[in-house]
Formats: structure tokens, sequence, C-alpha cells
């Protein structure tokens, strides 16, 4: 599976779900964005990978919607005192284990794959494993227009988190982006794999990212096995989170039929065998199959542990019946 | 100033209330060790300091005796569950704040002065200057005897809070030493102070490690300032601290008159131009004076800031005294 954080992550509990149900023997290998991931006060961020890390361990705040449960917040306090980090961006204090924890191996030397490795020993994942989608740091940028005339760039973080990507994106620049090569575990994964899914993680920040990797988009042509996407949009609105101002930026709408568009057919150029879209959107049903995409309306909204379970199985069957018909 | 951690913060504080009362158009300038400093989760931790950082802002704890006031142990807990820290080295969270704003501060080109004076402006310290005696990572390690025969070493907060000093110490090793040169604060400090104080803190670990910085010597020796130095030990014990073991390791007695001839007198290859000791401690007092050290013994014992204050102004006194001398 690609995936971005959080919404990536309710998809890979529901995948989990399933593979437990219907699939024991299968294993699941998550290749996770790592686009959004920072510096900040000297520690290294990488929030899609955690948001995986602590909803797969059962440690997240469902509540709030991301984060540890439980968490405080008095280092963070600290921190904007001494003034080493902004007051939008609070790191609350479990997590800056993590980040503590992660940064300190990334220091000794260890690449991001050996730290997300040592970080799963801690918690049982149900035999999810998670890889980055590449070892190399590649951080995402946002250009926006100037009050006093011209443009300038601001981290990603600060675009989403302080902004709420209400700021109109220009475009993004994903700096490192060039000299970044896919994760061997990636790479592995994906030859590997009997059904490689495409989370509905945001397409542009998240999946777009992770396909942007040099060699990544060749390596996910090359496999042997389906790829199905699930649509991030229903009806033409995110399923969470604000892909439409990420859509925007590169000038896609946020339709469901749009989105498959942009991975296009693996019969073409693209990265698509199959697609699910909402039953809200079956009216692009058609169409897509006519480009050459295997899509389906089935129930995309998951409103708790069984609507994502039965939203992975769909998937899965969608890839495994592909399958069997090559 | 020079000085140790927590010992030497009572000192400081006690100083800063005799010049508030008494000189109130001087400023105190410390020269803290840095030997104690170590790396620990990635981060730069330098107790000393901080000790002295803490004290001096009022945020210490009292009750205690180390630490920030109202801490707790979150995130410590999240590293020793991530196999980060060891168990027997426990990091506050809001300690934690400040070794965080350190090691990104250090990590992005600020030497360990300039993080100092960072850290010093969040907090009204009564115009108290803290300096770290150099900026060179000085880290003293601990060689003991091994069980199976032979010898090893370990880092001195290791042997110091692990094994609270109680394995034999064979001999300390500064590494890093040789190509440490004192601050440059340091020595502005040296050269501009009319009394230098050595306090009451470990003369081998604290204070036996600033002198020892390659430069500081001789720094120190070509003051014009007299230079005064007060016991850390009374009647034959560490007045707070480890310092009897450390004092062992280099064959030197439990003694005040031991202490004060490891220093040295001036008139000879040594530091001292004076030295306070306890009442308790009156006999080494004539064999002192006769080696060119002028001693004096005075209450030594810092119960609270009145008497921690009244024995920083005989220091003071005693200093002042030898310059309308000289």
């Amino acid at each position: 599976m690609l995936a971005g954080g959080v919404g990536g992550a309710r998809f890979v509990r529901g995948l989990r779900e399933a593979v437990r149900w219907w699939h024991p023997d299968a294993a699941i290998d998550v290749v996770v964005n790592t686009g959004d991931d920072w510096w900040l006060g000297g520690l290294r961020i990488t929030p899609d990978l955690d948001s995986l890390l602590y909803t797969l361990a059962g440690q997240n705040d469902e509540q709030r919607g991301w984060g540890r449960v439980g968490e405080s917040e008095r280092v963070a306090a600290e921190l904007q005192a001494y003034g080493v980090t902004p007051e939008w961006f609070t790191l609350g204090d479990l997590d800056l284990g993590t980040h503590i924890a992660r940064t300190a191996w990334l220091r000794s030397g260890a690449s991001l794959s050996e730290v997300v490795a040592r970080l799963q020993q801690r918690w049982d994942l149900g035999g999810v494993r998670l890889h980055p989608a590449t070892d190399d740091e590649v951080d995402t940028h946002v250009w926006v227009a100037s009050d006093a005339g011209g443009e300038h760039d601001l981290h990603f973080q600060e675009w989403w988190t302080r902004y709420r990507a209400q700021l109109p994106a220009l475009r993004f620049e994903q700096r490192g982006l060039a000299a970044a090569r896919p994760s061997a575990g990636a790479l592995a994964a994906l030859e590997a794999a009997d059904v490689v899914i495409i989370a509905p993680s945001n397409p542009v920040v998240s999946i777009g990212t992770i396909v942007s990797i040099p060699g990544m988009r060749d390596a996910l042509r090359a496999v042997t096995a389906p790829i199905v996407g699930v649509s991030p949009i229903i009806a033409g609105a995110a399923v969470r989170g604000m892909a439409d101002a990420c859509l925007a930026a590169i000038g896609v709408a946020t339709d469901a039929g749009a989105v498959a568009r942009l991975y296009g057919p693996r019969s073409g150029v693209g990265l698509l065998d199959a697609w699910l879209v909402d039953e809200a959107d079956a009216g692009v049903v058609d169409g897509l199959r006519a480009d050459g995409i295997a899509t389906d309306a089935v129930p995309l909204w998951m409103r708790d542990l069984d609507s994502a379970a039965a939203l992975a199985e769909a998937a899965l069957q969608a890839g495994l019946a592909r399958r069997s018909a090559s």
C-alpha cells in the first residue's frame, strides 16, 4: 500500500482488519509518504509515519484525530518560551519522545528505514510493516503570492498547519527530490506484492510525493501485481484534510474522476489498473472504464473500523480480480 | 567566579544576594564547569550550567536539590521504552525543553557560549552572567577496575549517577581536553574581574576540569584581581556531593588544607591568594598561611540564603582586602 498520514492510517487499520479475517496468511507493507517531514527544534519530525505508527499501535488520539492519546504539552511550552519552536506548531510530550529517539538514531547514522523499523519494535502493529517511501530528506515547500507582489515560499507544515492551506498555493516544491531514491524496503515490498493499493490519501502532497521520487513511478509500473486506487474524494469534497487546496494548485478538479485521471491508467503511462469511487460518484464509472481504469462504486466513507475493513476488502478484491483475470 | 553545579549554584545565589546589598554596582560573571556535559539521546546535556541557570532563575527544585521545580517525566518514560536512554538517567520534561533548545542551537552552528546567552535571556538572573569554561566538548570519563581484571572506562555521568561514585576511580580522563580552549566570555570575565572567587565546588571534576583547560591556568595566574577560594570540605567531609571519591582518585586527602595545597599558592605555581575554611578547620589556618595562602576560618555551611550571602561576602572581603593590600 502507498499511504499518507491520518487518512492512510484509517484505511490501513481497515486493511489489517480485512486481512486478519479473510487473508490471515497475508502481510501488509505500507510505503509511507515522507514529504511532510521537517526539522523543527533540531528534531526530525515525520508526521505521516507517526500517524500510521500510533494508529496501528492503538496509541492514537481518536477524539482529536491526530497525535498520541493522553498527550500533554509541557515540553512544547518550554520550547516556545525559549523561542525554539513557533506557537502554531505544538509538539506533544509523548510525541516528542518519538522525535527525540528518531533524531538520535538518525544522528548516529541510521537510515530513516532503520529508524522506522526500530520504532515499530516497541509495539505490535499486527503484522503491518511501515517503510518510508525514501530514506532521503525531501521537504515540501509551498509557493504563495506575497502581499507586496511577487511570491515567496514556506514549508509545507507552515502552510498546512498555520494557514490551514488557506493561502492559495501557486505550486509545490519538493526540495531534495532530484537526489532522492525509493527506500530499499519500499522497492522490495512493491516487488513482492500480490496487490498494490493506493490509499485514499492526499493525491498531491502524499501520493503525489511518493510517486514523484525518482525511480518510484518506474518501480510501480513494473510491478506484476495489480494496482488499485481508492478515491480520496467523495462527491467533490476531500474525505478528510484539505486535498482540494492542493489539487487546485496543480489545476486538477476536486473530483473522484479527475484524481483517477491524474494517476492515469496503467495501460497508458499511468499507475491504475482499478479504482474505487463512492456510490455518490457512480457517474464517473463508465468514463473511467472507457479510459482503461476498471472502476467500481462502493461505500467509501470510513465511519468506523468495520466500514474501513469493508472498503479495504473491496480494494483487495478489485485487485485480486484483476490478478486472476491477467 | 569559577563554579561547578549545585554547590556552586548555592554559593552564587549567596554572592548575588551579597552583591545586591553591599556592592550594588558590581556584576557577577560565573565561569562554569562543562566537564560533566554529555550526549544522551542525541541531546547535549550540560548539568552544571543548568543547575546554575535554574537556581538563579528561581526555577530549581529546592526539595530534591536538583532539576526544575514541578518537574514530570513523561518523555523520559517514552525514551526508555524506545531504548534510547538508560533507566538510571531520567530527563525531566521541563529540563528536556532546555536540552532540545540547546541542541537545536548547537546543531545550527551556535557556540555553547551563545547558547548559554540565549537560554539566560528567558529569565532574570539578577545581573549574573553565566559563561561555559570552554565552548569545546570535553567529556569526562572515569577509569575503574574490571571484574575480570584490567580496567575500563565509563562516562562520568554513569559513574556519578548510576554508581553514585562508589566504583573506586583509578583516574579521570578528560576527552577532548588537549584541543579545548577557554571561552572568550570566560577569559574576558577573568580579565575584568575585581575579585576572582573559586566556589566550594568539586575540586577535581568541577574546578579541576575548568583549570585544566589549556590556557585557563595561565589566564588565572595572569589576572590582576586577587583569587579567593572557598573550601568545599568541612571537617573532612564534602559540603555536598561525592568529592571524597574524586579526591581519593587523585591521591588527595578529603581535607580543607589538602584542597588548598592542591590549588596551591599563587606566590608559587598555584592559583590561590586567599582561602576560606570552616571554623571547624581552624587548625589548618596557620600552616596554609605559612605556605603563602592568606587563610581565614569562617562559618562555611550554607544553611540558607542568608548564610550563603554572609559566606560570599566574607570571600569578597578577603579578596578586596588583598586588593587594597597589593
